[in-house]
């Protein structure tokens, strides 16, 4: 299976090829605010080393959500844009979904945490055995100081969240990556595969309305 | 030549198909914060009914700003995603040209406005003769109160800044549209194309920093 992947939900911003489960290529750089002039750069680049061609790929995948709210809707216009050209199905992928693949080898469990903007986090109880990733219920988005004394002793994977955490504290802080995002799509392709992905939106999930940044 | 046209910097959203100076298909609608759900459903309605071969464009338009923050990101990350499926250029068209081409026939001048958000609006100074547009300076941004006295006894010519003038006042409303923006681009195509369109990024011109909303 060939599947083009992207990352736009933090300040990361990435494209990948992978190829029957292996990672053939990827460009993926932290760039605040960038992601609108550098991915479709970094989709160029892709193609043009890796030799990836449109029409021979199964799909495309991203982290749908939560994120920032910018780079989520980037990051998918570009992908919709690609996929339309070629009737390709674009597969979401939760970002915390995203972010503890990498962790998956790790036996643990506690919460996820995403920063947002000022005190608000994006969080969600998790739980990884050997290959497995499980998620409880759904992400929620809150305020930092009201979470923090309920999870403080729990074992806590994060992106952006040192900041507000006091100083010492352990947590471990990954990104989620377009690699993750291709690697969990091509596993979960039947389950997760939109082929026709008119409707798709990102997973905001924000404590502020969508609606009310025009 | 053969352009397609889309229409996402205000409330209105569009996608037309322009070959040879006429607008042979097109579909827009008012459908406010609906344009990354919308757009790609409007840019495959017109494909099939059409018959738009993208392999077959010479570029694709749009309004490139200013206008809503979002809509802007979203039009141009949804072109630069066809655009780069083909080595496609991409044609910015200014939002107030577009709105002009409008009223092209009506040999007016004064000023012409957009609403941004709250009392914020973008506005310049127009002349329009016959089939020809002019704007002096650059477009700006400033608050409804303090333009307004300025301009009252000017011809106006704006969308969504009824609200925002004394009932009764004599203004022009009109929105950008989408077939507006491919009929220009044709005829401004040599000099206005971006062929290798990485870096276009929308005209924001926002009294606010676009890099504070994350």
């Amino acid at each position: 299976m060939k599947i083009l992947a992207f990352e736009t939900a933090t300040e990361w911003c990435g494209a990948a090829y992978i190829i029957n489960g292996e990672c053939s290529f990827i460009v993926e750089e932290r760039i605040p605010r960038k992601h609108g002039e550098l991915l479709p750069l970094y989709f160029e680049k892709l193609k043009k080393e890796s030799g990836l061609k449109l029409n021979e790929l199964d799909g495309i995948a991203l982290s749908i959500g939560p994120g920032s709210f910018t780079g989520l809707r980037i990051g998918l216009s570009f992908a919709k844009g690609l996929a339309f050209s070629q009737a390709l199905p674009i597969i979401p992928v939760p970002t915390f979904k995203n972010m503890l693949h990498q962790a998956r080898k790790l036996e643990k469990k506690g919460y996820i945490l995403l920063h947002s903007h000022g005190d608000n986090v994006y969080y969600q109880q998790y739980e990884t055995e050997i290959n497995e990733i499980k998620l409880q219920g759904s992400p929620q988005a809150g305020i930092w100081s009201a979470i923090w004394p309920k999870i403080s002793q729990q074992e806590i994977i994060h992106y952006g969240c040192k900041k507000l955490a006091p100083s010492g504290s352990k947590m471990i802080e990954l990104h989620p990556t377009s690699k993750s995002a291709g690697l969990l799509a091509e596993m979960n392709f039947y389950k997760w595969a939109e082929k026709e992905p008119y409707f798709l939106i990102p997973e905001y999930i924000s404590p502020f309305l969508p609606g009310t940044k025009s």
